[in-house]
């Protein structure tokens, strides 16, 4: 499969450049300012040509319950979220299928899901996801959601003695589920990778953090976890291992230069030290973490001390959207407020930067992909700068950032295969998903909740709030 | 002029009804779960209802400018802006069509233009937004935004004896100006207000503060003006007036209930008592307040004090666009990480009131639009809840609050006519205006600024910034 943009405006250190792109077998083969068309020629008059985003943490599933959890921070929150009807595989496909719809619609290429499973159907879901971002096309990282303790050892308990009460699975249950999806999925040459993913620290035990850094071992896995999102967990941490949970992780050989963590709100200094020498990545999730009120991750610090930062859009409950620009956005502007200093501010340029390669590389894709050099991978994006969001004429990349694109994307490429056309899906029908999602549930304004109900007093008392 | 909405959705407090409403004569006549049809037809099958939003503040011609400066604060952003070349009133004209058709496309029914003068040509400045406001159909309250005193006024000096520079125009010559702007363009009636709007405090003399309160009494007409954006601000009141600037505005009578300021970031707390007890709305801004690092306004603050609070996108050189959906999302969940009790959170459906009923009362029109009942200027808008951005079927307010919408307006009305009709505006030609902003500017990465260079070392030295 071969092709050839014309004229597209590609951003350059010194500013634009208007450039032809060829791309062969995936990749791309030769970029200057005039070349021969070879295979399909594409007019990039007027498009603006980047590098395909990484959607660096998401929950497809949650898809299903946006717009529905009321302002609650997380560990509230999460309780009515898990009281949700498990879903059928036939909605694990179609939200999968929507969370890639909108990474694409908004300049994401890879898609990283932490995907939480179906109980009793676990392969099932895995399945579902897989079929779904096959079908449409994006390149995806998929880490079951795994973990062995249950929601209510999630939340500090003041020094009480932590209940251990029993979960579904096992740990060597969980384990083993693991190396059966990785058996039936992991396909990286065809775009769809498996991580191990256990939730975090707030819900798995030792053992599981140990068995997922071996399947890492053994399948050269990327690993990934929450890390450090709310201040509750940060108590957790203290509690239950007597130091924070970045050392923890540390001891127990979790962190690496494959290892995403998302949030990392709740640090020390020391943690940060630790972080940088381990190489891993931090992955920023602006919206969720505003959405639950769990804070401000310190991303100046962290760039600051050599870290790898990706940005997540998070799962749409918490979000309630998987437009990558929006959170980029907030990824770019957010930050002005806890910096006095105007010039550690982040460039519309940087953070395009970290979106596309602090992306890839968190993934240890960064050879292979997030940037536009010849012999990288094909994942790319044309964004119409036509459109009203993306006039007038300034700077494009400025506006992408800054702005608030509307149908912003005209065509994408994942391994120079093309997945968007006219500001429309190629390999699946837009108008027929919607029309499945429509389907399903009924509209309703509230939704009681037993979880919330039982955990409030409880977390009000540990957190100090007011009863 | 006659129409009847059947089978839309509309929240209540209670969750969602399915309603009928029928609009005659530019107001709601009847709101009932069945009505006859009076008029034309309207399906409002899998939409939702809403009164339509006030984009409480912005500059329209900022347009011009947006996604090009880069990352500074106001003072030194404003430089750049400034900077820039003049423009022509046809340009004016195309940015306030803009600015209105992505406030519509984002369900604002009514535009706040504290509109930036071309030197020379003030008055046809005002007189090219006034044509596209009333082309579009948006309703449109315009403040030309005065001021006499210079740019370089508006640093805090550290002490230092402030310069009395000559203005371009005497503080008599600008209310002189206002003068003949009121009688040739104010006409409420026609949905096309004028404004007093003197810059702020940084800009203005006493005088011309006096000139615009006697304007406003003369006229009955709204007051605006930027209020404590910054901390700058904050000490340049101190050093101009040795009191805050809420105490100051207040002793000259500036604020009543027909005042509406923009941002209030850097208020004390006996400011805030100063400001419920005027009646004065505050409006919040806050993309623009990340965006130049502001700060965040205290919101929570203001709504326990009983003030009225609007929501603006503010220009779009420092947003960079004019979603209002867009603001609104960020007043519903940028606070939750400066207030640790959840349940002062706002609720999506409070943050749409601020929206529509507080912009409203903002502009004095609390008891005519805002609301969806019965004798209320039909200001309305229907949300298609079978776009991807609104599925699946949860809670629509919370989903069009917290998630991303594009594409969501399928229906607008001002007063009872139609302004957008299929996701498109009715009375201009969106095509046209693409091609027309299409032919201006070239893309470009940077600009050098003269005035940044100029400005830069004193306000570092000002803000104790390094060096």
């Amino acid at each position: 499969m071969q092709f050839t943009i014309h004229q597209a405006l590609m951003p350059i250190p010194e500013g634009y450049q208007t450039i032809d792109v060829q791309v062969s077998a995936g990749k791309i083969a030769a970029i200057a300012p005039q070349l021969p068309t070879q295979g399909d020629a594409i007019d990039g008059t007027n498009q603006l040509l980047l590098p395909g985003f990484v959607n660096a943490h998401t929950h497809s599933s949650e898809f299903w319950q946006r717009g529905l959890i009321g302002p609650y921070p997380l560990e509230l929150w999460l309780g009515e979220l898990h009281e949700f009807s498990p879903l059928e595989p036939e909605q694990i496909y179609l939200s999968a299928l929507a969370t890639a719809l909108e990474t694409l619609h908004s300049g994401g290429t890879t898609v990283v899901d932490h995907l939480v499973l179906i109980p009793g159907q676990e392969v099932a879901t895995v399945a579902a996801a897989v079929h779904a971002y096959r079908e449409i096309g994006i390149r995806a990282v998929i880490g079951p959601l795994i973990y062995d303790q249950t929601l209510a050892q999630g939340i500090p308990d003041g020094g009480a003695n932590r209940k251990s009460e029993g979960f579904a699975y096992t740990t060597t249950e969980m384990l083993s589920l693991m190396e059966t999806v990785i058996a039936q999925f992991h396909a990286p040459e065809q775009g769809i990778e498996i991580m191990v993913a256990p939730t975090g620290i707030q819900l798995c035990s030792d053992d599981l953090f140990k068995g997922c850094i071996d399947l890492s071992d053994r399948f050269a896995l990327c690993r990934h976890t929450h890390l450090l999102e709310t201040q509750a967990q940060q108590r957790l941490a203290q509690e239950k291992y007597g130091c924070t949970a970045v050392e923890h992780l540390h001891r127990l050989g979790f962190l690496n230069q494959r290892t995403a963590l998302a949030h990392c709100i709740w640090l020390t200094d020391s943690d940060i030290s630790i972080l940088a020498q381990t190489g891993a990545t931090v992955v920023h999730n602006p919206l969720s973490n505003l959405r639950l009120g769990s804070g401000i991750a310190p991303i100046f610090k962290y760039r600051q001390a050599g870290i790898n930062i990706a940005i997540g859009c998070d799962g749409a409950a918490s979000n309630d959207g998987q437009d990558l620009l929006e959170a980029i956005k907030l990824s770019a502007i957010l930050h002005n407020i806890t910096e006095p200093d105007y010039r550690h501010w982040l460039k519309p340029s940087e953070a395009i930067e970290i979106a596309a390669q602090g992306g890839a590389q968190g993934l240890g894709q960064g050879q292979q992909r997030g940037r536009l050099t010849e012999g990288m991978s094909a994942d790319l994006v044309l964004y119409d700068l036509t459109q009203l969001s993306l006039l007038p004429k300034t700077n494009p990349v400025g506006l992408l950032v800054l702005g608030r694109p509307c149908q912003a994307v005209r065509m994408a490429w994942v391994q120079g295969s093309c997945v968007i056309d006219q500001g429309q899906a190629t390999q699946i029908d837009e108008t027929r998903l919607r029309q499945d999602l429509l389907a399903y549930g009924n509209w309703l304004a509230h939704r009681p909740s037993t979880n919330i109900a039982q955990m409030e007093t409880h977390y009000r008392q540990i957190m100090g709030l007011e009863p």
